[in-house]
């Protein structure tokens, strides 16, 4: 039986991680990191350096080399491909490294449960016939990490909020029945096809690290600066991460909005 | 001036805290509980105990009055009265516990920016003058601890979610546009308002505690068990928080949902 703990352990600040990440990190018999070539070398490192700080005794650390997502054909379809993919990965190493079964462990940017695959994953290993007990730990989002940076709500008073994909705002345009929406998993910066009129954006990049880049205004205003700011950075370290709040309408017809 | 932190401890599992949250809470000079009245003297104990546990220097911990939100006339209004109350409360604690200044701390249950008050009552004390430099630590939210008890991703593959409340639940039916919706605040099962065709729910209360109570069931199957139980929790422990996760249409025309 293979005990798989999803560790959430923030957004590479490894002062993000909970007394239960650290409990279940040393818990572990086995910790997979993933390896995401080079561009992606910093999340490796970050990872690396987490489990240097955190454990106290001597778990076994094995890198692996992540399958790699198609990029062209059906969104979706390349999605399911690339993670059959990553649970084919994943049971060869369980198969090499705890061939009599224990406890694995995997570090989770962010949470589990919040646009992250490795529940998918695990599922489909667990219909393969694999012997998976699944064990979460919550850990900070980068959604979380946003608003503690700006010191902003995520909510407004007594209002919904919705959490979409930068696909999802770039195809639909901005979502109906709210006036606050959070876009993750932006690979362009789909804010620039809204009609920015009364926009406020609160945007950040690269979370709880070192190299971390906020950005807050009216998107008229600061729009363009956020899409230069996001091309240097990503040109500078190799890669980015960035998600983005933004609340529409602060003088609505609920009354609500900034009433506070 | 006053530097004040605001710190998500999670969701009353001490092990939720984060290295920053027990950086900070022994950081600081004062830290303020807030007593909520006889029924809610669990929530004090809990704060209580993470104070004992985390402390590892003698920070002074003052206890204090919360107010208490009138439940007749207008819903926003009389949230925005309590919320003054409480900052001229924050206000008289500060001046005779921290007259010269110092580092105070407020432990907020879950996450500062989730369905949470301090920062608006915060902007109120600096709207007022006070010279204060907020700080916000992010922490664990009811709605993760909800999916990592029930090991389940909180959006589907590539889709968007709404977090809403049970009052706008009830006022306004099914969110549009989305076939994930998480309730928070929920005084009472505002689920029964829906049609329940169709609909999966993942319902926990006391998240991380002790007490923690889970069910998960179609809607039409467990709808009317998740009523009793919430009834019978409240009246033995004398409060209860819960929260809950549904997803619509598992065979829905996006073809997505549930195809993992």
């Amino acid at each position: 039986m293979i005990a798989l703990s999803l560790i959430g352990i923030g957004t590479g600040n490894p002062d993000h991680l909970t007394m239960q990440a650290r409990r279940a990190m040393n818990e572990a018999d086995l910790i997979l990191l993933p390896r995401k070539g080079e561009a992606k070398a910093d999340l490796l490192d970050l990872r690396r350096g987490i489990c240097a700080q955190v454990l106290e005794r001597p778990v076994r650390v094995v890198e692996f080399d992540l399958p790699v997502r198609a990029t062209h054909g059906d969104y979706l379809e390349a999605v399911n491909d690339w993670h059959d993919a990553i649970a084919r990965a994943w049971a060869r190493e369980i198969a090499r490294n705890l061939p009599q079964g224990g406890r694995l462990a995997l570090l989770v940017w962010g949470d589990p449960s919040l646009y992250d695959s490795t529940l998918r994953i695990a599922a489909r290993l667990q219909d393969d016939g694999m012997d998976l007990k699944i064990e979460v730990v919550p850990g900070i989002t980068s959604i979380q990490a946003l608003t503690a940076a700006h010191a902003i709500a995520l909510n407004r008073l007594a209002e919904p909020l919705v959490v979409t994909t930068g696909r999802q705002l770039r195809e639909g345009g901005w979502p109906t029945g709210t006036n606050v929406v959070v876009v993750m998993l932006d690979g362009g910066c789909a804010f620039e096809t809204l009609e920015a009129e009364g926009i406020e954006i609160w945007w950040g990049a690269y979370l709880g690290m070192e190299q971390e880049a906020l950005i807050h205004g009216l998107l008229s205003q600061v729009g363009a600066r956020i899409v230069t700011a996001r091309k240097a950075l990503r040109e500078r370290h190799g890669w980015i991460m960035d998600t983005y709040l933004m609340h529409r309408n602060v003088n609505d017809k609920t009354g609500a909005g900034g009433a506070s």
